[in-house]
């Protein structure tokens, strides 16, 4: 990846002869933006452009360039490729666009570019790319005008559109180096990222993602580097809405979002849901050190703002931090004994009193900075465009406090009023010191910062737990070959990987029946069996609460006749008795995600499984803890520890059953879908009652 | 309330000796705002500030003032107010804090201020106010230098927080008129509403509340002028820790958020969250003259913002409105036929192969806009710095769409690069056109509209359902006299009420209770009613299923032996025969809500209810309408309506509990709570199985 950040010669390919305003030259956009390698043109037509020489074919190159930079038609791009695949060209960006992103015709092309750069050795970036920006060797490959940042920031972008080049500080805020990996038919998020892990001029990763592809390799390199970098990350496409908008845009396709959600965050990545977030995110990223903890101190010029920053942290999962007793003392004025000095600290009053408001907001600032139980000061004060306020100079109030930060808390700013923008930027550089546009984006930024120490602070070993999926190198012959396999069919595999089924037995006569309840216990359930009866609960197939010996000879003598009665042509296979279990209805279960492998599901079951959605995902394989991070995660977690004095039920055996259900995933690939519900949960432990199982069986 | 917007004569007391910046003196920003009307000043000591002669007492004023702003310690408000009131002043505006904001002797104080402002007929605003701003007759009682819109716009703010003015840049972005009602000890949000209902200078009311006050007036007031102004609500303290200090701020008593929010949703109140939101709201409303529905087409220079505004639409309730078939033709480019057309209309290769990426914006933008099933157009495209992007002229893109827009429906951009700024500045009073600071605050603004105009099509029937509570003239005197009410002891109250109990019978012998379950039906339920069996359940006395009528008397004689066996000198009431029940296990129920009076409540019961927390809550008097609103917006509605072929409850019943619970709750102001749980919901009916009441029986 190196040498696209910063290769020593670049050819460029397709550059229009047009330049100017209007003409979104590429070749005149890199030499705005400061490229200081070898400039090669390949054009078939004329000598030179901008004063650079063009030749006619890339064979006629004087050296071979470490890049080539393509940007001609879609159909003329496979010809190129080659012709800079034969030359010896090892790394190639596509901008051309047409190809996976637009129709059926673009996506064969991408398939035979992609096979065409394997068959030479050539990594290629693209198509339908901007390509790269770098502000710190003054590279881009873009056709748009970007203005270098002349003191690149430590944060990279890797995207799938080149808006975040084009618009960054509408996005990011600014910009170090930047990747389009576009339609990504090669070069991809983990390619990148595995770059980035030793990058030392990339502190701060910025990702957006339309699309998902090699889901566990990325999740698995993510995690490892989000333990040193932060990892924002922007995936689109939430919605469905944005989904099918992505399939047309990159032709990436979407998995379902919360299993997403859920995986990102295992890995540590911290997702963002909109712009406003990103922004507020990577000012935070850009501005701070880092953060102790959760607790917020707020300073206010008005105590309506520190409402707001109140709901604001409780929206966002920080903490107003105790007021600290310690300054109480020095902050107090005997001319309004009644004023309350709490967190978030109001000093409008006292600056009243006192007559100056900026004196009162440093010693508070200074005195919350300085208390072990703050982790971040908010300081929310008026910049008044009026020179009547000129007072209220929070650029050097700001800078003043700067230089006794030396625990390098974050200071936080959010300042009010017409000179705003005038403030912010000129506290743009101040290290230690960030200014967001509202109190809410503050929060959103400290609190990503706490996202990000938290994960760090995790135990390590869940970092491998994505590592791409190995076929099993031998398994149980225990699946039945069929696609829909349903009930009692699944027991031998469900049993063999110790998943509790409720006891049953298929008998073809009542004694057998008889004997069968007499070992497990009443009461039991009778059903009838027969490929005839797939609606058994409907035609009356079914008996429950048989309570003793008695009732199960009426019952089992009645299903008989029932059964003959109604359909008298029909084969019984036979009545399966069944012990009756009783306990919480929840379900578990099996789904494959076409990038993420099989997810393991669990939640709330019954009829509350469509409706109330409480459902747990994890992607396998799934750790005792894993489980039991599930089990909490989930709205009826207090029903199941137990609530008001009831007990809860058994859940080292719900967490056992997870546990299995990944291996038995993990061992039968095959398996898209598989669905345990009800599953039974008492104080006692768990049983499965019924399973459906639906399993690829080949094209 | 006009003459505290537009007073022709004022006197200020307690205007400070010092002038200039960092002095605060809200004489001299009263005449750098530009108030022409006759200023008069009360001191003590100094003959004239500022060139304003200046009077010992009130008292020797040449005329009576319409307006005194009294701006002294809190120890001298109130000796400064009698000699206003004296004098005959009858409109003041208390600056001083230290009041309800502060500790007990403020309130104290405030409580005098208010008494002596009705025995002399003055009307008060405040105190710990900013009081007035007036740009439309450039009047202002503040302390602040605030600069004043030249062209006022139609927005007016009220709020609890002098910070609003302030700032305002940063709030609501522009401002024509705000007051500022403090502590409200006298004036408050009801009669600043009711002024405002016929201010043709106001279109759009902004309203920042930190405690409700006359609940239902207020409400009922909001839910008349919101059919004609929108009123965009700020509620701040909807977290613990917010409520906490909001009351620190303003002595504001918080009521639960969630039936507050409920509440401004039935008043057709626009409640936003955070400050983001409420500029985005506020910039919609200042720019649009209103939208036809939800669906919004969409023109993007990039497909990745194409498919974060699909995210934003669907998590702010609008639609992507169809593409227009019409304009397709007038769009597509042979040179690349595979760029597919479809909204969002990502017109960024149309740009590159025409040459004339405005030409195809406009034209995209004007094929949306004039196709009847789109409603409003957000355009997204870049607003470069560079000079090289000259041509990328949004604003005059933008001036020649609005030309055409005869159907006046709103023009959303958002524009992205480093000359966003200027280019939405430029912008700024174009009509129609609202340039957004992120595509969700587009969307954001977008969805406010449409619930305002949601809101305006609803039936006219809810508009006086927030008036007063009356007492009632009569009612059945069957509430018992004690604080706590439990389970029979209020059947014939409920049953007063027509709420379906389920039939039960107390008993002194077998014989009646065979009688009761012949009439009523098996299976039944036996309860052992004593004073000194209050946990029935886990004292074992009570007997669920029973089946027979053997059965019935074999645990009636086991149910008075397990009695006398456990507790031998208790007294036994008897036993309660009930009619076994089953079907969906929900609750109903009241509480008193400090501001609002009673709340009905309906959700699901059982263990779910503090689990879940599905409850939906609504003001009394609750219409069969809302009853049914109440059940569509419960998570468990599916539930309730049938789904999957599974037949749903007998909703029509339980429509009915609730409009007669909300007549009894009426009836008997004094009910603090009532739980009916479980209430049994089923195909047939619903009944009651259990209540609790709590009353209020005096201090």
């Amino acid at each position: 990846m190196k040498a696209f950040f910063n290769p020593r010669s670049v050819v460029l390919i397709g550059v229009s002869r047009e330049t100017g305003v209007g003409a979104y030259n590429n070749l005149e956009m890199m030499l705005r933006y400061g490229y200081k390698g070898t400039i090669y043109l390949v054009h078939p037509k004329v000598p030179e452009i901008l004063g650079h020489r063009a030749y006619a074919r890339v064979a006629d190159l004087p050296e071979v360039p470490e890049l080539a930079v393509i940007s001609v038609g879609r159909d003329r791009v496979l010809p190129v490729f080659k012709e800079c695949a034969e030359t010896g060209i090892r790394r190639v960006v596509v901008i051309s666009q047409g190809f996976s992103d637009a129709d059926e015709a673009g996506a064969a092309l991408q398939e035979q570019l992609t096979a065409m750069a394997r068959e030479h050795g050539v990594r290629v970036l693209g198509p339908n790319t901007m390509g790269i920006l770098n502000a710190f060797t003054s590279f881009s490959t873009g056709f748009v005008d970007i203005a270098r940042d002349p003191s690149p920031p430590p944060l990279t972008m890797v995207a799938q559109s080149g808006v975040f080049q084009v618009g960054y500080e509408s996005f990011t805020h600014r910009v170090g180096k930047a990747v389009d990996v576009g339609n990504g038919c090669d070069i991809d998020f983990v390619d990148v990222l595995e770059y980035l892990e030793d990058d030392p001029q990339t502190r701060i990763i910025f990702i957006h993602m339309e699309g998902l592809k090699r889901g566990r390799e990325l999740l698995n390199v993510a995690a490892r580097v989000a333990r040193v970098k932060p990892i924002i990350i922007l995936k689109t496409g939430r919605s469905e809405a944005g989904a099918e908008a992505a399939l047309s845009h990159t032709g990436s396709l979407a998995g379902e979002d919360a299993v997403i959600d859920g995986a990102f965050r295992s890995a540590g990545l911290i997702r963002v849901r909109n712009m406003i977030e990103l922004k507020a995110v990577c000012q935070a990223f850009l501005s701070f050190h880092g953060i102790g903890g959760p607790r917020v101190g707020v300073v206010t010029a008005t105590g309506a703002c520190g409402i707001m920053t109140a709901d604001a942290c409780e929206d966002h999962g920080l903490e107003l931090a105790p007021f600290p007793e310690a300054i109480r003392a020095g902050l107090e004025n005997s001319r309004i004994a009644w004023h309350r000095l709490r967190n978030p600290v109001d000093i409008w009053p006292l600056g009243m009193v006192t007559g100056s408001f900026v004196g009162v907001l440093k010693g508070a600032v200074r005195g919350l900075l300085a208390d072990e139980r703050v982790d971040a000061v908010l300081c929310i004060a008026p910049a008044m465009a009026s020179p009547m306020h000129r007072d209220l100079d929070m650029v050097a109030a700001a800078r003043e406090i700067q230089a006794d930060n030396h625990r390098r808390k974050p200071l936080a700013l959010w300042l009010y009023g017409g000179d705003q923008a005038t403030q912010a930027a000129a506290l743009e550089n101040e290290a230690g010191v960030g200014c967001f546009d509202s109190i809410d984006e503050a929060i959103m930024g400290l609190s990503a910062l706490w996202r990000h120490e938290r994960y760090k602070m995790e135990p390590r070993g869940g970092q491998d737990r994505f590592s791409p999926l190995t076929p099993p190198a031998s398994r149980p012959a225990l699946l039945p070959p069929r696609p829909v396999i349903l009930g009692d069919e699944a027991r031998s595999l469900l049993e063999a990987y110790g998943i509790p089924m409720v006891p049953a037995r298929l008998t073809e006569g009542v004694e057998a029946a008889v004997s069968f309840a007499r070992t497990e216990g009443y009461p039991v359930v009778l059903k009838i069996i027969s490929d005839a009866w797939i609606h058994k609960s409907d035609q009356g197939g079914i008996r429950l609460h048989v309570g003793s010996e008695e009732g199960l000879r009426r019952a089992y003598h009645e299903l008989g006749e029932h059964f003959r009665a109604v359909t008298p042509s029909a084969v019984l296979d036979g009545i399966l008795v069944q012990k009756q279990a009783s306990g919480l209805e929840l379900l578990a279960g099996v789904k494959q995600d076409p990038q993420l492998g099989p997810v393991i599901v669990a939640g709330m079951g019954g009829i509350y499984t469509e409706v109330l959605r409480d459902v747990a995902r994890c992607i396998a394989p799934v750790s005792p803890e894993d489980a039991g991070s599930m089990l909490r995660s989930l709205q009826c977690w207090p029903i199941l520890s137990g609530i008001r004095g009831q007990k809860g039920v058994d859940l080292a055996a719900l967490e056992n059953l997870l546990v299995s259900l990944s291996r038995l995933a993990m061992d039968y690939p095959e398996i898209q879908e598989m669905d345990l519900n009800p599953v039974l949960a008492s104080p006692e432990g768990c049983w499965c009652v019924d399973s459906r199982l639906v399993v690829w069986t080949g094209a």
